[in-house]
């Protein structure tokens, strides 16, 4: 048994089945050795950024990591934006990253560069592998810190020797660290909060948004008449009609400061206090209100959904007192596409155990409102705001829930920056639906150009944010990628193309033409 | 006038007058003052990737720097690897990465990251712009460490609040460090090997791969006997017809042995001592044969030129002793396509002063050789080994050079990681044709995965080699990109496709069908 045999036996027997892929060299051995390991699903993807991705969207969806293989420094680089994303989600993952032989570090060959360093900007635990009978220990470990709460990206720099050298044999998994439990105490504090009767929000994020912790935030805002608030951009939020709704903060700052307007206490649980996704000049970035109190009922590594629960108990609210959001389904439009129609077909037809990755930035305001009252259903967003994310995400979604659709709600800039992973959905079977709106413009920066406070943009700073010189056509970008792809320019042919494709197996793009809306 | 404004105005007053952008909200203020230098030219590229390896592209032919505008630490990681190629050229390049405003830094916003960490990766200078009042000399300098000797890269990060306060004005050019002249003694010494009579090999690389420089060296080899060998990856070498030919030095460790074979003095000038581009079991990282000795005739840092011209001069070189190449075109091929009949078309049509960058990894092996004898050109290779150069460099040399046609010799796989590029020479209306390499294969990982010595790969690892599955068609991507695209599978067809575009303005790509060679 070699060291990349090892590694890969330890993955396996850590229950890490999903390998997102793309490989050089150096990591030759590791390719080998995948085939010695039959339970190892190695997935191909023509860019690195796409295989991080995915391996986010996999994570997401299955609450274990899957790993990736990346190669060099370089291939860590391309795949570092939706790192950036994956710990911003809290995800887990064990990125392997190969390198040159130890021995041939010292010569700077050309592919060299510090691994460690660029490494260090996304992983919250991070080794390289120094010799072969270590690697297996360290794989057992780095899945370990990957799952240990909140969850984050562990990263194993796997020198090409220690790969391709003899090892003696594979690791025991490790357990991962528990959820702390939220002491009494912190618990009565803010039921003291609660019952003090002044204006208070119950902020949620991270391992809250799921059901459970839904339900029971529910409760407890229920019986207090707290608001109950969400994170702008949570990892999954598992919603539909019979669940809680949970309003989430808006993007923009001003409406925040709207939506905690007179609030007196924030409760944070599983959450960050809220702060402005950019700064803008003479704007405040901190956007609690003046005058309120935060208070932090659990953290991202303790039990959040547990501590809530544990509230609702204290504070007497009755256990079947959640509001649950009604089953409800949108009109079917008619007519010109825009995004308020793309929304309301997107909610009329919304499978059971969909899972929507929503990357279309100003397209995708509908989108929420109009699914709210369809069936369960998750929503997987763009924790770190690094753009390319959604195509990616969606396709280890959908390698992590072999039977559930994936639908992808993606802007047209957003798309262009992974356009590859269409070529892995194409190649491995899934069943993705995207659905790109093609509005021809970073109509977001349009709509910041005005916010950061400069004045109307010239010629060349317009020029800059429209991306119809020449038009895209994602049905040729996903023809050419293997992905059968089609254009619609009004709600009927919509309903039709997306109907067919949420019955149909394997992945499909639609090309939503809709009028930029800022 | 703001700290954006000051800062473009620097630049232009320092001649950086193109630059690749990929921006976001923080960089708004940036692109708002593009309007009002009117002598920068702001380029769009819908990925990171595409704005640093046509910034490289560029540098290399215009020997002074462009400027990239990238959105943050995602921003830079994904146009890190071109980075890194453009690290390895030794290329000028200025690179501008947008920050959160400093105010802002403190709440770790979803997109903050450690941008500095990521940048030292490829940095040769690293700054992050303080000051409104600091901005434009920052620039100033950042433009001269980029000029100074052998070239590299100037990353000014550029908070915010820098970008939008109020600053006092452009700031003076700063003349940037000069090539050190080589002394006297080392030039001697050099001479002193030469006379030996053992023998010897002369290795350039970097500055010295133009023509004055390759004249130079070419008259030192003819008058003493020393073997003339160019560096594996050269950043621009100037060949064709009436110039000196340059062997350079092979991609696989086994034929640089056999190149270096019973070289006892290895004289190196502006190049690095040669060693294997990866590690393989059991072979030698280090290719300098036993027993030969490494000189140092100058740095990248020195006037390598100007010394090898001292060196021909003190030897008694006659100035007219140089070895041309002959005026010489290929037979042009006939019948189905493969990646020698495709060298042979191009070599039989390249024109006069054209730029060819060559990213075709084994399909290329053949277009050197075939083009030896064709009209004057430049040849731009991958130097640092991070693919997803090709169509980015051949982008930005086609802005530098609009007189030029650019033709891009690019590998399947490698086109993928930046095929978005195209884009950029469609909206630009660039002289670019682009050739594809279509073999359905990362054909060099099949071969190295024999060099590794990995056994017999399995299907699991056969598969993650092979990218024909779907297939992948180039013509329906440039097309989805705005770029008129044409597939042949003859030689015939190539040769009538290739001349039109030869002669037509703006871009084109042609998919050709080859098998794959390993």
């Amino acid at each position: 048994m070699n060291g990349a045999q090892s590694l890969i036996r330890t993955l396996v027997d850590s229950d890490v089945t999903a390998c997102f892929a793309n490989p050089g060299t150096s990591e030759m051995h590791f390719v080998k050795a995948l085939d010695d390991v039959a339970e190892m699903r190695g997935v191909l993807a023509l860019f690195e950024g796409v295989a991080t991705g995915a391996a986010d969207g996999y994570g997401r969806m299955a609450d274990h990591p899957a790993a990736t293989l990346l190669h060099l420094g370089s291939g860590l680089a391309n795949g570092s934006a939706n790192l950036h994303n994956a710990r911003r989600a809290a995800t887990p993952m064990v990125n392997i990253v190969g390198d040159h032989a130890t021995h041939h570090k010292r010569f700077d060959a050309p592919l060299d560069s510090d691994i460690e360093a660029a490494a260090g900007t996304t992983a919250g635990w991070l080794r390289t592998a120094a010799r072969p009978e270590d690697v297996a220990g360290d794989a057992a470990e780095a899945v370990a810190a990957a799952l240990g709460p909140p969850g984050r990206i562990a990263t194993l720099i796997l020198p090409a020797d220690v790969s391709w050298s003899e090892a003696p044999g594979a690791a025991a998994p490790v357990a991962p660290a528990v959820r702390a439990t939220v002491d009494e105490a912190r618990i009565a504090d803010v039921a003291t909060v609660l019952r003090s009767g002044e204006p208070t929000a119950i902020l949620v994020g991270g391992s809250v948004t799921r059901e459970r912790g839904l339900v029971a935030a529910s409760r407890v805002t229920q019986a207090t008449g707290a608001k109950l608030l969400g994170e702008t951009f949570p990892a999954r939020l598992e919603r539909g009609a019979g669940r809680p709704d949970l309003e989430r903060l808006a993007y923009l700052a001003e409406f925040i400061e709207m939506q905690l307007s007179g609030v007196r206490h924030l409760v944070l649980v599983d959450a960050r206090s809220p702060v402005s996704f950019f700064a803008y000049p003479g704007r405040p970035g901190d956007l609690v209100p003046e005058g309120c109190e935060v208070h932090t009922l659990a953290t991202g590594s303790e039990d959040a959904t547990g501590a809530l629960e544990a509230l609702a108990d204290l504070i007497g609210a009755p256990v079947d007192g959640v509001a649950r959001t009604a089953a409800n389904r949108p009109e079917i439009p008619t007519g010109d596409l825009d995004a308020g129609k793309v929304a309301a077909v997107v909610g009329a037809l919304l499978p059971e155990g969909a899972i929507v990755v929503d990357e279309a930035q100003t397209a995708g305001i509908y989108a929420p409102g109009a699914t709210v009252g369809a069936p369960h259903h998750d929503w997987l967003t763009l924790c770190g705001g690094a753009i390319g994310m959604g195509i990616p995400l969606a396709t280890g979604a959908a390698v992590a829930c072999p039977h559930r659709r994936v639908l992808t709600l993606e802007a047209d800039g957003s798309a262009m920056y992974t356009i590859q992973g269409l070529w892995t959905q194409a190649r491995e079977g899934l069943d993705v639906t995207t659905v790109v709106y093609n509005n021809g413009s970073y109509a977001i920066l349009n709509m910041e150009m005005g916010r950061v406070g400069a004045e109307a943009p010239g010629p060349t700073a317009t020029s800059l944010l429209d991306i119809s010189r020449p038009d895209l056509s994602f049905v040729s970008l996903a023809e050419g990628l293997g992905v059968p792809a089609v254009r619609v320019e009004d709600a009927g042919a919509l309903h039709t193309e997306l109907a067919t494709s949420f019955h149909e197996p394997g992945p499909k793009l639609i090309e939503a033409m809709v009028p930029s809306g800022f």
